[in-house]
Formats: C-alpha cells, sequence, structure tokens
C-alpha cells in the first residue's frame, strides 16, 4: 500500500498577477496553502509536515489535490469546510462570509489526548494542525523571529538594563519555530548556544542565514561562546547533541549562561523529542513501530532536562519556558518543581497582549520582494514608533525571505486596521502588483487559551477559560475574514490548548475596505477584551483609550 | 452578601407586535432570552436557572439585565458577545451576521471537568449553558417530547411490532426534559412509570397535564400499572422515591417492564443526582458545603442504579441510556459492565440524524397561540407525511404551551429551509400576527460530538472528533443565523461533548428569506455531510439525492 502522506512532488505556489482560480479571495488561500509546503518554508513538504512535530497543511496528498482543485472553483458565495485537513464540502454563503472555514485537530475533552489522536490520525480520521500549518498562514522561521526577539528584549530590559552585549543563551531546538532563536538572539546583541540534534535542520539554519556555526563538539561550542561573549561579538552556534543530555552537563560544570529556555518540539512525546541515548534514525523508525516505547523514553528525558532547567533557574538565571509544554511533561514524570521558573507569556509578553498586540504578518502573494520592501516603508509612515523602525530594518537586512515573500510586525490595536487599509490602497492604486494577506499567529492576544503557555497565570484564574478563542473565531467569521480557523492542541499538545486562526486578503477592493476595517479591528479588540475582563489594567485603559463597548466589563 | 444569582423578580417575555429594541432581529433573542425565564418555562428562575441540573440563562442578575439593554440598543451592524452568560462586548459586523455569538463553558480539555469548572463556576468566572439554556432556545418539556416519543415508537418498532400497547416503561427523572417522558410514552401507547425524588417536580408535571397520577408508594404504583396495562390504557404514574432505591427493589422483585431508561441528571454528580437515603433538602444545602461529600455519593448511588438497569438489559428487557451519562459515572465507580445496554442514538435515532432529520422547532413572538395553529397547518400542507400529521395532531390535543407558543417537529435536509421560507412569507403577508423565531436543539445531526451519547459507537470510530460541531457553528454564522452559539458539556457534563447552537429569526423580510435559505439548508446539511463522513450509507444516499457538494466525500 503506497502512503496517503508521502509524494515526491515539490509545491511552490503558483506568483504574479494571474488568477488560477475564480478571484483573488480563493487564489489566496490555494497560494497559502501551496506556500505552506514551498522547499524553503515547509520542515518536512513531502510528507505534508509543516512545523511543530507532525503539524500538517492538508490530511493527504489527495486531500490537498482536491483542496486546489476545489478552491480553484470556489464562487465568491460559496464557503469550503475543511475538517483536519480534509475538503468535507462546499456550502453557499454570501460575498461577506469567509471563503474558507477550518477545524482541525479538536477533540471531545474526555478524549482529548495523544493516544486517542494518534490512534485517529493513524486510521486517517484526523490530521495535526498544530497553530499555522492546518492554517495556511505559516511563512517559515521568519514568522517566529519578532517574538522571539521581543521576549528576549523584555528579559534584558527586566534582568540586563536593557543590553545582551557579552551575555549568552542557552537553549534546545532548531526547528520551524526553534530555528529563529539564533537569529534572534543575535539581533537582540546576545550569543546563543542552541543545542539540536538533527544535523539536516542545523545546516537549514546555516544555509538561510539563521545560525552562524555549527559543532558536534560541547568544548568547542563552549570555547566560541566564550571569544564572543568575551569580544563582545553577536555570533550562534548550533551543538549537534541531545539536549536532555547538554543542558544537566552545563549545570554540572557550573556554566553561567544568562539566559535558559528550549524549543524542541517536548508538547509532542512520540515525535517531537528525541530520548537520550537514541540516534535519530531509530527515533523515526520506532516512532511508527513502537510508539510507545518512544513516548516512555522521551518523557524521561525531559524530566532530566526540566531538572536541569530547575537547577538554571535556582543559580539565579533567568530561565523561560518557551510554549513547548516542557514542564508539563516533567510534572507527568514526577517532577515536582516542573513549574518553579515560569513560561515565556506571563514572563515577557503578557503585557503586549493586554493592548491587542501580537504577531501580525502579511504575505505577498505577487511573489515579489518589492511588494514588501514597500509595505515596511508604509508601515514606517504610518506608526512612529522607533523600536518597530528599528526592527524593520534589521528584519530587511538580517532575514531571508522563505517561499512568498513576507513580514512579521508585533502592532496591535489600532494599528492593525490602520495598515491594512492601507495596503488594500496600495493594492487598489497599483503601487503593489498583487493583493496581500494579512494574518497572524494563533499565539496572540484573543485567540487563544493555553494555561501552560499563553493564559498562563492569569490575574483572575481563568486560564483555561477557553470560550474566548470560539468567540474570535465566530466574531472573525461575522467581520468577514477570507478564512478562519479553529484548532485544538497546538503548541503545547492534545489536551492543552484551543486556539483560532484568521487570514484576510486585500484584494484593493472596496468590499475589502470594509471588511478589513471590521476584522482587523475586532481582532485584537477581542484580545483587550479578555485581558480587561481578566482585570488587567493596561487592557482596561486600552479599551478605554479605544471607546471599546464592553457591557460587563468597563 | 447578597447572592448574585437569585432574585425574586418574574420574568415574562414581551409579546405583541410593539418592538423594544430597534429591529425583530434584536426583539427575537430580547423575547427568547427571557421566554428561557418564564416561570412555566424554566426549573427554577428565580436562580436562573432553566433546565438540566443548573443549565442557566445568564450568569447573574446583572449580566441578565445588560444582556436586555444591550440588545435593546443593538443596531443592525453590531453583534454582541456573551461569554458564559456575560455580555462582554458589542463589535460592528454586518446585516447578515448574526446578532449575538454566544460561548458557554467551555474549557480546555485538560481541565474540562466538574471539579474546575465548579471552582470558576463558585468565583464568578463561568455559567453552565447545558444545550438550550445559555443559547436561549429552550421552550420547556414540550421540546423534548417528540424526541422523546421518537424514541419509544422506534423503541416499539424494533421490539415489539410497532405496539406499545398494554406495555409499561420504567423511567427515573422528571426534570425539565426528564419530564416529557411519561407524556411521551402515552403517545407512544405505553404506560410508564417514572421514579422522582422531588414532589414540586411531580407536581408540575401533573398541573401541565404531562403525568396523571403520583404516589409516594411503589406497590400503589405498580398497582396502578398492573390495571391499566391489563386494561390497555395508556396512562402515567410518578412515583416519589429515590430511583437508585426502587430501580433494584424492581429487580429483585421480578418486575418486568417492558423499556428500562433514565433521566435523572447523572451528568452533574454535585447538583443532579440525589443520593440514596438522602433527603432533598439536605442534599441541596450540602451542594454548597460540601460538594465533595455530595459528590462520591451520588457516584455511589448510580453504581448501584445502573447495576440495576444491567439486570434489567441481562433479562432481556430494551434498556437505553437516555443521554444524561450515567454508564460513564457508574464506570468511573468501578462497575466495568456500565456500557453493555446502549445509548438511545445509535439504538433509536441515528439514521434520522443521517437525513439531517432532527428536533427543528419554531417560537410565535406574538404570543398568540393562533399563529402556532396557523404554521402546523403550513407544516401539513407542505410535507405530506402521515406519521408527522399524526404528530402535530396529538401535540396540539395534548401538549400544553409554556412561555411564547411554540412547536417541535422532527424535519430534515429539505424540510427545514422549505418550511422557514413558508413562515417567513406568512410573517411578510400579515398571515401571522408577528415574527416566529425558529431553532433546534443542540442534540441534533450535525451539531454536535459526544461520545456517550450523540456520536457513541460511530460507524467509523470518530465518536470523539469535535471538528464537525465546531464547523457547524462558524457555517451557520457565515451564513446569517441570528445567533449562535458553542457549548461544552451539555447533555453529558464536563468534559464529555461539545455542541453548537442556532436561532434563525423570520421577520418576513427579504433579507430573511436569504439568509433562512442558506441556515436552514446548510445546518441539516453539514449532519448529513458528518454521518455521510463517517460512511453511513442513509447519510452518503440523501448527499447525492440533495446534490450536496462533499469533495473528499462523495
Ligand atoms: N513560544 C512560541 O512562540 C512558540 C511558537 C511556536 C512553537 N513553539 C513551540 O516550540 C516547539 C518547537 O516548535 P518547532 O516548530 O520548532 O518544532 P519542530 O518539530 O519543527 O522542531 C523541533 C526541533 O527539536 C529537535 N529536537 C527534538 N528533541 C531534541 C532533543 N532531545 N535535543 C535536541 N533537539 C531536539 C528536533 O530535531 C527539531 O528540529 C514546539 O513545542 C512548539 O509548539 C513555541
Ligand atoms: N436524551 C435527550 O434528548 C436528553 C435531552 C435533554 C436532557 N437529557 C439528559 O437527561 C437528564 C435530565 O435532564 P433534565 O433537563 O430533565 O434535568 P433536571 O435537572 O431538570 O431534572 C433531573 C430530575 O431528576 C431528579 N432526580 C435526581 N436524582 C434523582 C434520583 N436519585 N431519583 C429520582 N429522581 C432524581 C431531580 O429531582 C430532577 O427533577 C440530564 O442529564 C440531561 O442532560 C437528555
Amino acid at each position: 500500500m503506497t502512503n496517503p502522506r508521502h509524494n515526491t512532488r515539490d509545491i511552490f505556489p503558483p506568483t504574479g498577477t494571474e488568477l488560477n482560480a475564480k478571484s483573488w479571495l480563493t487564489e489566496a488561500p490555494l497560494r497559502m496553502l501551496m506556500n505552506n509546503l514551498h522547499p524553503d518554508v515547509a520542515e518536512n513538504p513531502h510528507e505534508l509536515v509543516v512545523y511543530g512535530g507532525i503539524g500538517r497543511a492538508a490530511r493527504t496528498w489527495k486531500d490537498f489535490d482536491l483542496i486546489v482543485e476545489t478552491l480553484k472553483n470556489l464562487e465568491d458565495t460559496e464557503t469550503l469546510l475543511v475538517q483536519s485537513g480534509k475538503p468535507v464540502g462546499v456550502f453557499r454563503t454570501h460575498k461577506d462570509a469567509p471563503r474558507v472555514l477550518i477545524a482541525n485537530s479538536n477533540l471531545v475533552p474526555h478524549w482529548a489526548n495523544w493516544d486517542h489522536f494518534n490512534e485517529l490520525d493513524k486510521k486517517g480520521l484526523m490530521m495535526y494542525g498544530q497553530m499555522t500549518a492546518g492554517s495556511w498562514i505559516y511563512i517559515g522561521a521568519q514568522g517566529i523571529v519578532q517574538g522571539t526577539y521581543e521576549t528576549f528584549v523584555e528579559a534584558a530590559r527586566q534582568h540586563y538594563g536593557g543590553s545582551l552585549k557579552g551575555k549568552w543563551i542557552l537553549t534546545g531546538g532548531l526547528g520551524g519555530m526553534g530555528g529563529a532563536q539564533p537569529l534572534a538572539a543575535v539581533m537582540a546583541g546576545a550569543c546563543c548556544l542552541a543545542v539540536e540534534c538533527d544535523e539536516t535542520r542545523v545546516d537549514f539554519r546555516i544555509r538561510t542565514r539563521y545560525c552562524d556555526e555549527k559543532t558536534h563538539d560541547l568544548d568547542e561550542a563552549l570555547a566560541m561562546i566564550e571569544r564572543w561573549t568575551a569580544a563582545g561579538e553577536a555570533k550562534s552556534v548550533a551543538l549537534i547533541a541531545n539536549a536532555a543530555d547538554v543542558f544537566p552537563e552545563l549545570l554540572k560544570r557550573g556554566a553561567k549562561p544568562d539566559i535558559v529556555t528550549d524549543q524542541t518540539s517536548a508538547h509532542d512525546p512520540v515525535h517531537g523529542y528525541l530520548p537520550q541515548g537514541w540516534s535519530v534514525a531509530e527515533w523515526r523508525a520506532r516512532q511508527e513501530t513502537e510508539p510507545k516505547v518512544v513516548e516512555a523514553a522521551a518523557r524521561k528525558s525531559m524530566r532530566t532536562h526540566v531538572e536541569a532547567m530547575v537547577g538554571f533557574h535556582d543559580a539565579g538565571i533567568p530561565t523561560l519556558d518557551y510554549g513547548n509544554n516542557i514542564r508539563q511533561m516533567a510534572l507527568e514524570e514526577g517532577l515536582e518543581r516542573a513549574f518553579s521558573f515560569p513560561g515565556f507569556v506571563p514572563a515577557c509578553i503578557r503585557p503586549l497582549f493586554c493592548r491587542g498586540v501580537g504577531p501580525f504578518r502579511w504575505v505577498a502573494l505577487s511573489g515579489d520582494p518589492e511588494d514588501i520592501y514597500k509595505t515596511d516603508q508604509k508601515v514606517k509612515e504610518l506608526i512612529d514608533d522607533p523600536h518597530l523602525h528599528n526592527w524593520l530594518d534589521m528584519a530587511r537586512e538580517r532575514i531571508a525571505f522563505q517561499g512568498l515573500p513576507s513580514r512579521i510586525c508585533w502592532v496591535g490595536l489600532g494599528q492593525r486596521d490602520k495598515l491594512g487599509l492601507a495596503f488594500n490602497e496600495m493594492v487598489r492604486n497599483g503601487e503593489l502588483k498583487a493583493p496581500v494577506v494579512i494574518g497572524r499567529d494563533h499565539l496572540d492576544s484573543g485567540s487563544v487559551a493555553s494555561p501552560n503557555r499563553e493564559t498562563e497565570s492569569m490575574r483572575d484564574g481563568s486560564d483555561a477559560v477557553s470560550d474566548w478563542p470560539l468567540l474570535n473565531a465566530l466574531l472573525n467569521t461575522a467581520s468577514g475574514a477570507t478564512w478562519v480557523s479553529l484548532h485544538h492542541g497546538g503548541g503545547v499538545g492534545m489536551g492543552f490548548s484551543q486556539h483560532a486562526g484568521m487570514v484576510i486578503c486585500c484584494d484593493g477592493t472596496e468590499e475589502a475596505d470594509a471588511r478589513i476595517a471590521r476584522v482587523l479591528w475586532n481582532d485584537p479588540a477581542t484580545g483587550v477584551m479578555r485581558h480587561a475582563d481578566a482585570g488587567y489594567d493596561i487592557a482596561i485603559d486600552c479599551a478605554k483609550e479605544h471607546n471599546l463597548n464592553l457591557p460587563a466589563i468597563l
């Protein structure tokens, strides 16, 4: 039997101004689905895997082909439903409705665990959507660079008087998201030692200029770090090794990194974390044949890994969980103090979320980098913020495009709609060669409930309340986003999160103006609302300042 | 401190043709919210409790007042968001978007249990929405009569050659939904012995003509049953007692009911099930002060109760779980054979779901029963089905209206939109005095994932996949329903279900025609799609017959 998830085709999104579908509102999801699987974007495109362990863009290759086919024929009063990566229905809606509605990996809570998911996944009944993999707005590691950068900058502010010069960051994992760490660290002025077990991933980061050096030898890596920090140079090295070996070893040796974190795919104990003592090849093979054995071994190693992180924390070194749920895994393995160091959201990001600030991103469907440079310029014109201008300059200089040219910048309520309308105007008046799409990560201000990550330690204790992301998805649908998605288990794994995505296409029309004004206002406003309801003053002030109508909150 | 959930006001919805809000699309949810709390409709309106244990219509009385206030002022391009019974935001949308979007009781799966819910509920951060309580389309016990009737008729077909004459049904619970059982049994030609511990509930059923007799004495109840069955008369008796005492006692005595089931609120072990040996007053008091003690005692009694049900099943008597998750509770209490008898959906209802047939309902906002009688007539004209005509005749004769006059009838894909358009025409041309709303239970063909109930034993094993109800809610939002809701834990309790509701207002306009045509087609079509995807031939045939466009399914 052939594997319906394997194929050797390379997928490249169409570029230019010619339509393959009946309108830009259907051409946009078509190009973005394909862009998610672009060889420079996806981690393992031949298996449909985009990033985040086994986060896929479509359930099988047949489903991929059918989605493409359906999008090509979809009318502007029809909506395609996608259920865990499978195109299950086309229904009549209206022009202001989304063209695609997506639900991925959702399970009734009592059954919402990896065992049950993997069983359904094996039977061909499910697909893991991660966050932006199954919702077609992944843009490669570039999508996460700024978030990681902002986190490091904030940590620097909190712990090192704002400067990371001569400091170094210890981390693990150089996958789709984790791969952004060395670059973000360097941009923030720090050195970085990143432990990654899979040399092919390391080579990908070196090839795309996200990481400077590589080595198999810990001593050599440390010598580089020592040299660079002494010289005040910000550079990065990837150490090809197992993080569960290296972290405890460094602790034992008394090494003193200035920040410690990790982005292995610990959220998925079968597919995401290499057990100690195993080769990568053995690990991959046994994921299929003996998932339970892999899981048990991986969990044990994670405990060791987190134990070392607790050790660094105890030694007074700022230590952060970077959203991969590794503390939960260690806790379940019996490490009682697993949660003694904080997650990165309460530690660094929540004040941004309170103002609806999050990872806003856009993509030039033309395929022409000039379109992005022009939008960069427009952002600078419209938003007078030196930190943001500096970010855009660095991004242009340092971040190589992957797949369709795109840009990310963290902006909030009142800024997103302004930028969206400006971009739409640029499409209309021909400044840009073709439409752009605007989207965001599911990790955002109003779109996610994830008690070990985005909603950890909420002020009122409402961490686990997932009414909020559901309302966010319903409201984006009602507001006219081009596609909307509802996922479960992204980032932190089955059982631990629910979240929503949205993308809107700026096709230059006036109808799009109206939709953009609604969607790009309402979407971050739900985040301000959610944080105001939880009692954060910054959010309450932001809501008042922007005249939000929040009946039982304000 | 005063209890924000307690009040002595009686709520009656406005009737007649005068608007309190700015349009019928906002007047409709206003009246329906109030109707849910009408003294003849709700089980405990002063505590905001509508039915199903603690299923509420609003989180607090303050929230109720704010919802009413907000609806009165809501524009036809605005949408109100309700989060677990609290009105949290008003956002700009457009005319074809829903006027209200609701998310109730949703929790991230790992935390989706009663303990965590009750903690949040106590803090004022949550509300249990059950199914139609928090989504404002509960219509009293009349809403469930036909479903229960259809189930008994189907059981009769399967086990007794189609007739229940001279037969009797043993059940428990005469609450908001369970109270329909004696009436449905009698309509189906059977006698009924219903065990209910709370005499006030029994009196409610007798007053509203849902039940014929009551007694505190088991022997007397059995004597009645014997007399009626012998005479071939269909009558019902409520026995005021604890079902966990009575079921085993009857089994011991060798009593031979012809069907056994139960509708106590076993889904909520703290608030829904009276432990053996406790008085109702003691139970209610200790729910507040010692919830854990109550829960442990209730679970123990449920086990005893289910043990007796398994005994009846073993004795060859058709025994059904009626959707209250009591088998799961007994299983968790160590009763390994708890699931040896089936749930009512796979046993009786699934073939209907395969054709999108489910509990369609509508309400005359005028308050005038004549409006319902006219729609009854219209249904008969449009749908030529003797079973349905018989149902409508019986309903008119036997079912007393509760609150705003309303009707339920089980119809499917291709019928619902036809009826909706006809009703809208009747509003337009003045045949009806005022608009009607059309809705349904969350228990329906395409709107729920609930592995111990609506999606038990799905053919392909996809019982726990909840992408489907989420897509249903998103599509109804995109299609222009007047309000849409997403709930967790209804019917079977925290952790065990996710489901969606929708209501659409027929205000007589042509815009409403377009919305009705979309919503009342798409909504049942998602049910046909979901069952076709699971491999049911009836659903596949139905999809083909109706030319559904299901890319990866057909
Ligand atoms: N904080 C955030 O904003 C954020 C964003 C996205 C993802 N994440 C989380 O970060 C994690 C990584 O995401 P990703 O997209 O990069 O995943 P990925 O699966 O693409 O990459 C994970 C990498 O970790 C490596 N790895 C696994 N076990 C290892 C071990 N024991 N030692 C060293 N390396 C090991 C793998 O080889 C792989 O390259 C996920 O859990 C994800 O959910 C966080
Ligand atoms: N199958 C369906 O279509 C369907 C529909 C709705 C509800 N349900 C389920 O049925 C159950 C009942 O729903 P409801 O709305 O009537 O709930 P309710 O809470 O209004 O009524 C439950 C009744 O059970 C009685 N009761 C509790 N413990 C008892 C005991 N030990 N012995 C005798 N009586 C006892 C209570 O006094 C109460 O009157 C719920 O679990 C609900 O989810 C099923």
